[in-house]
């Protein structure tokens, strides 16, 4: 890809974006992923490959506003769009549309080219580990959902089965499933090194925060009258 | 401390902080890590370190909309005011604003009464291990900071010595260096224990995103022409 094919499409996902530092970073740690699972197979299309990692996520914006629209569709619409108006040609512009229309892992679309099975894995791979459990609190933050709930008892709840939203029902909903149904085997490599990270944060953060209310509520018990 | 006093205070606290699900768990958990901390010690007034505890962070969100405001300062005051509104008698609203007003550790104003050390304890334990990191990264999603920044040279920066705010730089300046200057043996023992798995989340973290961005970026490079 030339420089300035790159800097057109990277200024049009960073105009899609502005309002989200996290979001950006995000970008570019899916088109390395990408890059990296990309150099242990054959007969990538890098064009198609590049231009999908640095668009995939540009529905989101839509997809936030809307919770009932999907920004994988969306955003597949807009990169299919863009590009048309700016000149590339048709299959390419075709490629790209379908890499991201199917880049959402939760979803009933899977990605059949090899680029869009990169593209699934690489945006998989940055939901596993450290950067996963970083992400979801951000995320947590930004919406102002709690960190955990609490049983009935008073108990802090493992997130396990929970009705309402918080980080550690998103942990056990989710990101502790996520190391499985990858396409690749460098991506499924890659994120069984990370999945220790991840698990072990959620244990000693349970047991940080579990281990207070189970002392402490007892002993707060005890002492009023 | 009688439960109805304990349900005017909880209420009360509630009401200053209604719009934040993280701020309400941070209160119970300082309020159960200082009744840990306050079993290990002899002649501890119950009435106002409970009282302390569930009123330490009421000033938040002055300081929010404010930031020249401290929140340790504008909470004391409000809690003296509420207490001596409420009938309660003036040595009591006097010594729970002192614990409250000396509960912050980046402070001049160091904690002087037991109960204000146990406060101080408490508050400082919900920065470390897991549970630290969370809060920390729920913050950063708060207010759209960035997870880290980026080195002039394009690798990811460890946050040491950063200029910008992102959650490395939190972690090197704050999170990292919070394990010594505790008042009590019981909390910092219990900040020792989880001392690894904050340290093991940064690091795990850090290799996560700066693998990526060290091999990509180059990668990158080769394949722009």
């Amino acid at each position: 890809m030339k420089r300035e094919t790159f800097a057109l499409l990277e200024n049009y996902m960073l105009s899609c974006m502005e309002d989200s530092a996290h979001d950006k970073e995000h970008i570019y740690r899916v088109l390395y992923n990408a890059l990296d699972i990309a150099g242990t197979k054959e007969g990538v299309d890098y064009d198609v490959l590049i231009g999908s990692c640095l668009l995939h996520d540009i529905g989101r914006r839509e997809q936030f506003e809307n919770p009932a629209l999907c920004h994988a569709v969306v955003g597949s619409e807009k990169a299919f769009r863009f590009l048309k108006e700016h000149g590339f040609d048709g299959a390419y512009a075709q490629r790209v549309r379908d890499c991201i229309r199917t880049h959402r892992y939760r979803s009933d679309a899977p990605p059949e080219s090899l680029e869009a099975k990169i593209l699934f894995d690489a945006d998989k791979l940055d939901v596993t580990g450290a950067i996963g459990i970083a992400r979801t609190l951000v995320y947590k933050g930004g919406v102002r959902e709690p960190l955990y709930s609490l049983n009935p008892d008073g108990t802090v709840s493992t997130g396990e089965g929970d009705g309402a939203p918080s980080f550690f029902q998103e942990y056990k909903r989710k990101l502790e499933k996520i190391y499985s149904g990858f396409y690749t085997e460098c991506a499924r490599k890659t994120a069984e090194k990370r999945q220790k990270a991840a698990a072990e944060f959620y244990e000693d953060m349970y047991r940080e925060a579990a281990g207070a209310y189970l002392t402490g509520k007892e002993e707060l018990d005890r002492l009023l009258t």
